[in-house]
């Protein structure tokens, strides 16, 4: 079953700041280009309107550790791992790696928990289960592959 | 009746891209500062959750024509013009002036055209006219305080 | 000589905004992503410090008319053509096209006027001649291509 | 001496994503509104061309959790405390209170490790000590003041 994902980005100008560098916040982003990527790769979305009613994947933390910089056009790797999958939330790591302009560096390694939610017929937003489709397919990463802290 | 809205705001370091000056793209975030301040002024939100249907204000028009660049940290003054009001929709003038550090100078010109527009029964966006508790309030700014082209 | 560049770009959920749609301004960092494609594509990039001095590419105007929403998820076209060539300044058209989900549907055209700059020795930025391995490599595309007004 | 900070913030149309609420990215942009207003209230800024060469402050750890979701309009209250200062380090605790509308309740509560760090004359950045202007005028912030984990 999977439990990573990898795809790529190209480093956008409007990224950048007056540093030369991405700014930090665009990192957290980037988090988001992997995660729907994996779902997309799974058949679905972390927008759920076939549901009724529509669950969402609110975030309940979200933190990044930066190591080097990311430049304008750098190509950077983006490896997420599924660290815990509990009833009804999904504990992420996501990785990027600079691929271009070589050598191939490790930039930043970050953490995501994401809750999944449905709408009550109160109007107010309560966790659910994750879809049993969507949870049938993930387990978590092997531990030894995850990054140290 | 007012015509025209003034407000300020503070260049911040997430605004500035690695040319060192803020993105072309972030002067239309600074568009909305105003206009949503202007509807503030007026007791009105873009967002009207309080109407049934609720309406809102998509844009089908931006331009910018940029004269200085805008640096970290300059604080920039917002004038927004009422231009044009027509039944379902609004067309602005929105002037920038960085105010600090001096001189003053105006540093770009705007434009921006919004039509109003409901949710029909077919679940699609359909043009309407604009509520009257705010088309009542607003005029067109006299043609003599626009800026030229 | 090369007149016109497409490129793709599957919509994200930070481009979104509480309409459900791309926020107007996103479409704007969009333009970068087909105009700094165009120039890798050239063997350029628009941040060119193998240059001495370094030379940079500031907008002098921006506009966009907006025919229909992009949604998340959606795949958008970005298809550049060169408007106008002179010595300075390079003026583009960029179409959207949403080719995902179809119908493939025009969803916006816009207008960018780029004046290429340098550093001069009294520090302030002076607009020079395009460089001339690049300018050489770029022509107008043909009137008849364009989008109409 | 000062150990913390507070401003206030409206959240803006463009902070807001397709589920409603503010982007939690944003919530990082937000970090830098009063740590930047932070410096500038101690006559310092994060962007520091006055010392030769210049120091910059990136980032090396940011972190956030979320517990309740800000939307458009919302005013914020943005409230730094120094957890920690090292010589070349410091760390905030970056707390979000929802001011309006009512009731005042914790939406959020960030931290965020920044290095001083100097271009060297190898072209690379190095970390330096904290500009003693800065540093002398900033203490940590009693440990009970501190939210809890």
């Amino acid at each position: 079953m999977p439990y990573e994902f990898k795809t790529t980005r190209r480093v956008e100008f409007s990224d950048t700041d007056m540093a030369g560098i991405v700014h930090f916040s665009v990192f957290f982003r980037y988090f988001e280009t992997v995660e729907h990527a994996f779902f997309r790769s799974l058949g679905f979305s972390v927008v759920m309107p076939q549901l009724d009613p529509p669950v969402g994947f609110p975030r309940v933390h979200a933190s990044c550790d930066y190591r080097r910089p990311l430049k304008f056009e750098d190509l950077v790797e983006l490896h997420l791992l599924v660290v815990e999958k509990k009833r009804r939330t999904l504990t992420y790591q996501i990785r990027f790696r600079r691929l271009e302009p070589g050598p191939v560096e490790e930039v930043a390694v970050g953490k995501l928990i994401v809750v999944c939610v449905q709408k009550g017929t109160d109007g107010r937003m309560h966790s659910v289960e994750l879809p049993a489709g969507l949870a049938e397919q993930i387990e978590p990463a092997p531990t030894a592959l995850l990054a140290g802290p």
